[in-house]
């Protein structure tokens, strides 16, 4: 069940591959940015729950009182994709640790597009303990960052922050050891802050936009409702809602489970 | 922030002490076990939500509305207990593990009456990997029971059901190592249920029955709504609601942090 994906595309990293034609093209039109209306959707997400209750005390009359909702749409399916602990490397760091000038092994394809697993893993060790075999995520970065499950934190001895990918502000220190050398990190290491990807088409068919939360139904033994999630909207986006192991295994989702975007 | 917390008090274990009547004793009355009722507390939950966002839309007429809620009582706020992976003996499988008459030894109380967490501990084996120093909850039982979390299942090769403490039935097999001996079970492991421990009079005094599903809402950067949460009302438990540390973790809990019982 778990497996390697990809973390958020990120706007600077985009500039640091030097194509600003690209970064450009890449964020959603203000048009699109402008589109959500929070209270309706909040409105939105209230009727459905009261739908569904009355549908559950009063089968037979659920059907005609649909009328009162103000979308035919059919609600948002996003698929689930699991990130286990992964780190991504600076160009200076992949020097230290793998060897001047050397360079990631595409492994496997992650959802994202341009986003790969990599064949190189490192080790990284906090004041209690350390962990082996960590996947680097390519392409390099700007920065190098260290995404970690909170259960992890507690093996390093690390008090990570729940930030969203690329914001390290805040975020702990950490050591990372590699094939041909070690880098001891000031900051770096993150709980990822979980997380939507979208298109920013698909985005404004929803009346969602990037950087808004919300909030998802899952299903099963494990049922819940996840709240907070961070919309991150950007032309080349795949649809993929990003947790974490835990995550997954307390709300019950497995890699491809779908749910359902509730508000 | 992972502790040790006994799961839940069986019925059926309280036969095997042979104190039948305070079996009898422990179990809710009918009137209070007949209470709850369920649609109404729907309700009352969609009307929280709805209150809820118009206070944020209109802090304004926030107070006067409350006038709609068809209750005074302040809401069920509840403690978290974290529960780490653990294993619960029969008097037969101590026997094997630990010798013939050897008794556990009580290292600390945890906060369901008569339950503490034992000196001993144990190694879990599965078909891939095993997991060592798993910590022995007291007293003893009528069947051995291991409670891991879905990401030790992973660890194991064991893809354990989740299930309520006590009911084994299609539970996983597992081989127990202790100092003396070791016993492979057909049956035994599972993910527990998260539960809430209530006594019979408070359980009365919200509307709650043993057995019913209740969800509670958490705060924080990971807030969510924690849905199919069993109620287990005895005269004998302590108020508590027992998850995992992944439920932990992917909530925002830790211990002893306060949730809202929301319907």
């Amino acid at each position: 069940m778990e497996s390697i994906v990809g973390s958020s595309t990120e706007i600077k990293q985009r500039y640091f591959t030097g194509s600003s034609v690209y970064t450009q093209q890449s964020r959603c039109s203000l048009a699109e940015r402008l589109n959500m209306n929070e209270t309706n959707s909040q409105a939105q997400w209230i009727t459905q729950q009261i739908m569904a209750e009355m549908a559950k005390s009063h089968p037979e009359s659920a059907s005609p009182s649909r009328a009162i909702s103000d979308s035919a749409q059919p609600a948002l399916m996003v698929p689930v994709g699991i990130s286990n602990r992964h780190v991504h490397l600076s160009r200076e760091d992949m020097d230290i640790l793998f060897g001047y000038g050397s360079s990631l092994t595409r492994m496997k394809a992650v959802k994202q597009p341009g986003q790969f697993a990599a064949a190189e893993t490192v080790t990284i060790k906090g004041p209690k303990k350390a962990i082996e075999n960590v996947r680097i995520l390519g392409p390099l970065r700007s920065e190098t960052q260290v995404e970690i499950s909170i259960a992890d934190g507690f093996v390093l001895g690390v008090q990570a922050p729940i930030k969203m990918s690329g914001d390290l502000v805040g975020s702990s220190p950490i050591e990372i050891m590699g094939p041909k050398g070690s880098v001891t990190k000031d900051g770096g290491v993150i709980v990822a802050w979980r997380h939507i990807h979208i298109p920013c088409d698909m985005a404004a068919q929803y009346g969602l936009t990037d950087g808004q939360e919300v909030s998802v139904q899952t299903e099963g033994h494990r049922a819940g409702i996840m709240q907070r999630i961070a919309v991150r909207a950007t032309q080349a986006s795949v649809l993929e809602m990003h947790v974490d192991v835990e995550e997954a295994n307390a709300y019950g989702l497995t890699n491809g489970s779908l749910v359902k975007v509730i508000g």
